[in-house]
């Protein structure tokens, strides 16, 4: 037989996938510290709306850019909560959930052979899309703090750069930009006409007194910045897959081709769900969410320290990304393993997240706290065992 | 601002869609003869499954490759409804609709440079998504009454072709493959060791003893079919997007990475109304149906003799392609944009499906009867008008 795609047949199947199988063979007392989606489901206002829309029949194709009602819904979104006042919703389409709001962006944005500059480490799908669409990934360590390094980004853009991809809040280092990183980069993206990528599907998820910032906000951005988010994370909607971007005229056109060629748009009754989500946000109570999530948070951070780890402390997403402690002399790969295998507790590797991070493992906090503090507990045993600690 | 990608900027916006764009504008009387999708909706036993599931919270991540009963029901469809005997649960995957189908079977198939081969004229989304895959479409002419050419095929397969794909009941020209027709072909796939995509979305769409055959049901055609269908038009559920794959173990494998990381899969609820489709569609009256888009199907033919197209008779799918008249001296792109204007009648263009089609129009019989014989009363105006008649 001749060989299949050489990009698809080099990318792997998830780290995260594969953990999840494992774990799945561990019976009902395992515990996963891998997932990332949180431990809330989609609230009933949201199911209405798809229920009401199915019952109306509207199953019939929905325009490739998505139903207007949902797109002047995401218009108002982004110029109320991010300041994207230039937004219309003409620069609005809606997409199957946040991962292909980043495909239709590395569709239209690329031509194989371009460049793109990412810090890594960072969610996994971005360096597989650059495979897939034929560009190559640059990477950039992050500095000791998983911030961004501008020194490096800037010495690596060259003439075949075509976009920065920023994602604040980070999975899966729970970083959060600040302003004057954020403007460090839109600066780069200016000065060397470049596209920028903000992918801010955690968005709601900030700690203490971090604040998110939305990069397209700046003057002169919005030709070029491409904005991101889902309702997946939000919302408890991983499974409805609907996300949405905010871009300029020409590159919502480019992608209302591709979206049309490659998946003849979005599930038609789930739109409908969307807009509510969007209009009756405040349903969703998100300071309650947050306030819960950061215990979770300071308990993770805690633990993680008692037990010797390196802890940058995260005030966004939901994730931890702690390096393991130097004098166990074991790599995030065998860690992950064989905490999954002898103590039946999942947590990520960070090589599951570009390079930089062999030492490192990805903690998900979305889960119950009786799970964290047993999790840890055994966390613990399993260190105890090696008399590691 | 650099430039965004090649492929994307060189496809256009689908002419359908732009014709009904067009067409939206001409107010209430306005009759469309270019919808792509059945004049029945969504029947309720389907509705029913995705608001159960929606009720039971199922709207959290569905694995990528799809839910196992989801799977499981299509692995059954396949071996009973289609003689795809090899064809196991694993052998599976749902896709974000039909055109997502054909998306993920062009990514896992091809490397860039690859050929494929295509008869002309064809279904729209084949074209572009060649584009975008970076591999060149051959595209062999029809015959007169659009068989495939095979002996045309056989001469166009080069080193670098990796597959043929065909659309067996076709849109746009409604002809159906013969047995002796479906036998060359897999002849020429097994002698040239190539891959065979059968897109198989109208295979319910049959008339007269016209019978649907399945390439991947021939010996040792296991390894080389990917057989393509979709819920979209045999239930009525085009803006569900619901789709599926039967193919190989390596093919399935690959397909199940890239759809995790340019979509992350399916929408979760809508798989389990998807489940009732298929194990329930003797509810949806297939003879009932056919019946009644044989009688639209007779009709149309009666009436573009009468006003003198040459026409051949389609025997599947619900579309007929009809030419021009040659004493009229009109091209089709002139014929379908004067309609539109003139009378308010949408027909689309041959030259919206590749090549060897610009004297040809699409006429899609899936709306009522009384918009039919009005449809067809006005486009007698329009050639009475012109004196053409």
């Amino acid at each position: 037989m001749k060989e299949l795609s050489q990009a698809i047949l080099n990318s792997k199947k998830s780290k995260i996938r594969k953990l999840f199988d494992m774990l799945l063979q561990s019976g009902p007392e395992a515990i996963s510290f891998g997932i990332g989606q949180t431990d809330f489901t989609t609230p009933a206002f949201i199911y209405d709306g798809i229920i009401q829309a199915l019952r109306e029949h509207k199953t019939l194709y929905a325009p490739a850019l998505g139903i207007p009602q949902l797109r002047k819904a995401i218009a108002e979104k982004f110029r109320n909560e991010n300041q994207l006042s230039w937004i219309k919703t003409e620069n609005t389409i809606v997409t199957n959930g946040g991962s292909q709001a980043l495909t239709l962006t590395y569709a239209v944005l690329s031509n194989p052979g371009d460049e793109m500059i990412l810090s890594s480490p960072n969610f996994i799908s971005y360096y597989y899309l650059a495979d897939y669409f034929h560009i190559k990934c640059v990477e950039v360590p992050r500095q000791e703090d998983y911030s961004p390094n501008i020194e490096m980004i800037k010495e690596k853009i060259s003439s075949k750069t075509k976009f920065i991809l920023i994602n604040s809040p980070n999975n899966p280092t729970g970083y959060v930009y600040s302003e004057s990183e954020i403007k460090a980069i839109v600066d780069l993206v200016q000065d060397h006409d470049l596209y920028l990528v903000s992918d801010e599907v955690y968005e709601k998820f900030l700690y203490n007194r971090a604040v998110h910032i939305s990069p397209g906000s700046y003057p002169g951005m919005d030709e070029r910045t491409i904005t991101l988010n889902a309702l997946s994370k939000s919302f408890g909607a991983t499974g409805l897959r609907c996300g949405y971007i905010g871009a300029s005229l020409p590159i919502i056109q480019n992608m209302e081709k591709y979206i049309q060629y490659t998946t003849a748009g979005v599930n038609h009754p789930v739109q409908y769900g969307a807009v509510r989500a969007l209009k009756q946000s405040e349903k969703m109570n998100f300071p309650d969410i947050i306030e819960r999530y950061n215990k979770k948070r300071i308990f993770c951070v805690k633990r993680l320290r008692e037990l010797q780890f390196e802890v940058v402390e995260p005030q966004g997403a939901f994730y931890l990304m702690p390096k393991l402690n130097q004098a166990w002399k074991m790599t995030a790969d065998e860690f992950s393993e064989d905490l999954v295998k002898e103590q039946k507790v999942a947590c990520v590797s960070g090589t599951a997240f570009g390079s930089f991070s062999e030492n490192s493992l990805r903690i998900s906090y979305a889960t119950t706290d009786e799970k964290l503090e047993e999790g840890f507990n055994r966390i613990e045993k399993f260190l105890k065992n090696r008399n590691l600690i």
